[in-house]
């Protein structure tokens, strides 16, 4: 039975799907018409084209960039610490005449913000339950580390990995005719270690240059040195976290890599988690917290 | 009495000078065919053609690129740690005819070279004595730090944090419709003090969007903090050479914006020197220790 329409409504892509008991995902239907090309005034029609034979089926609830100031409706954030009760108190309601809410982002500070997310606390509350405790990490173009304590989102700290990679990659010279990572480990390792071992980032930078100069570094293995370099560099920001269970949650392969990485840095209970499920039962986990 | 034709053959620059006793430069020539843009066999006809009328009054000394494997004829590398004597025993001839030598560059190491430089050896070389210790700071795309310890380069490592400036503003969305740095030292400050404080460029990176956001950071400001927070990042891993003099040697107001840093990194000693003075003292110290 049909408890819940869930939906993620990222930048570049939708996923609509119908939740039964406990969030768990019946059916699901994806879509590339992501927030990040749509104007307002277009949300209601693709949501009512993708799964408009779903609407009347359940309430629906949408995570993500749909709720950000260019998105459906802005939907303000909250604060930390946030739990889902405290989600679930502030959710836009972007069509009066309907039963569809948005699921506010969160800021780390109310002044200044800090750092912001929307999206990621939905599925960090997903893959943690009410009195757990422990990190989620999402990687990508903005790697997100989330803390949850006691089932509610505690802080959390955005980092520029990936958008870095490809911005040293596209506008660099140690970035020319460069391949793409994932097929040297050991490449990848070394890079980690070092940015582990030295925070001089700049200087390992110079550094890829120097060894391909040398033939030290062949034309394949320098995507994933340079990586591994980035990927080390953010692991070591985080390293106070070590001791602390983590969840990476996101694409596959560079979750693999995320999860070597965590290895190395010492990290001690790492595992991996499904991004739809955790979205999903954090939709639910929210629609349950509503007042 | 012109002892010397002097001349810093760079990537994009040519500059060919007259030098008296001790590397005086009595006259000089400019101009903007450097090494990065000519072919092997167009080397000497630049020179004829530039200062072919100072040619014989006196040999010639070239420092920087002209000796690199894409330029006039490689002049191999020498190792750390070589002083104005070793460079000297390792001139490359390039015209057999004439009396015209090529400084060769310096790597770290011999086995992966580690970390390699052309032109700034002859420029640490000339800002210090022959019984002087302290650092030379080249400012730029790649910057350099180059530790001299008795008059000899002891050591040295390069930062890519002029480029990778250039990067994230060319390829990243912080970058998007960014000004030119120099404007805001108060922003500038800030981002020092922050990569500082805590070496986690990354989420600083991010930050700096989040900033943005929420109207923290002005459109003019936001190129200063982003400079402030690499350049912060580069002296937090020079921080070691805090106690030993700096001579900055760069374009003036890039070395302007490190003399700041410097000092709120902790470096207690840090002057400003001229880079042709440099450059020009540097090859009249090496011609003197030829065999």
């Amino acid at each position: 039975m049909t408890e819940l329409i869930g939906v993620d409504w990222g930048t570049s892509n939708l996923r609509i799907m119908r939740l039964g008991a406990d969030g768990a995902v019946l059916d699901r239907r994806v879509d590339p018409r992501g927030a990040g090309r749509l104007d307002p005034d277009e949300f209601a029609g693709v949501l009512e084209e993708v799964a408009g034979d779903w609407l009347g089926l359940a309430p629906v609830l949408i995570a993500g960039m749909a709720g950000s100031r260019q998105g459906w409706m802005e939907a303000p954030y909250a604060f930390c610490p946030s739990g889902a009760e405290g989600l679930a108190a502030r959710l836009a309601r972007p069509d009066a005449a309907r039963d569809i809410r948005i699921v506010p982002g969160v800021a780390l500070t109310p002044r200044g913000l800090g750092d912001v997310m929307r999206g990621e606390e939905t599925q960090a509350l997903g893959l943690f339950g009410a009195r757990d405790s422990g990190l989620m990490v999402a990687p990508g173009t903005h790697s997100k580390w989330v803390r949850v304590d006691n089932g509610a989102i505690a802080g959390f700290r955005t980092h520029l990995t990936g958008e870095l990679f490809a911005a040293v990659r596209q506008a660099t010279l140690i970035g020319r005719d460069m391949g793409e990572p994932g097929g040297d480990d050991a490449a990848f390792d070394e890079g980690v270690r070092l940015a582990l071992s030295d925070p001089a980032i700049t200087a390992h930078l110079f550094g890829v240059r120097v060894r391909r100069l040398a033939d030290d570094l062949s034309h394949g293995a320098a995507a994933d040195f340079l990586s591994g370099l980035l990927i080390g560099a953010e692991l070591a920001a985080e390293g106070a976290h070590r001791d602390h269970p983590v969840q990476v949650v996101g694409e596959a392969a560079l979750s693999r890599r995320y999860v070597r990485a965590l290895a190395l840095a010492g990290f001690i209970d790492v595992g991996v988690a499904d991004g739809e499920t955790a979205v999903a039962r954090g939709l639910h986990r929210i629609w349950k917290a509503m007042p």
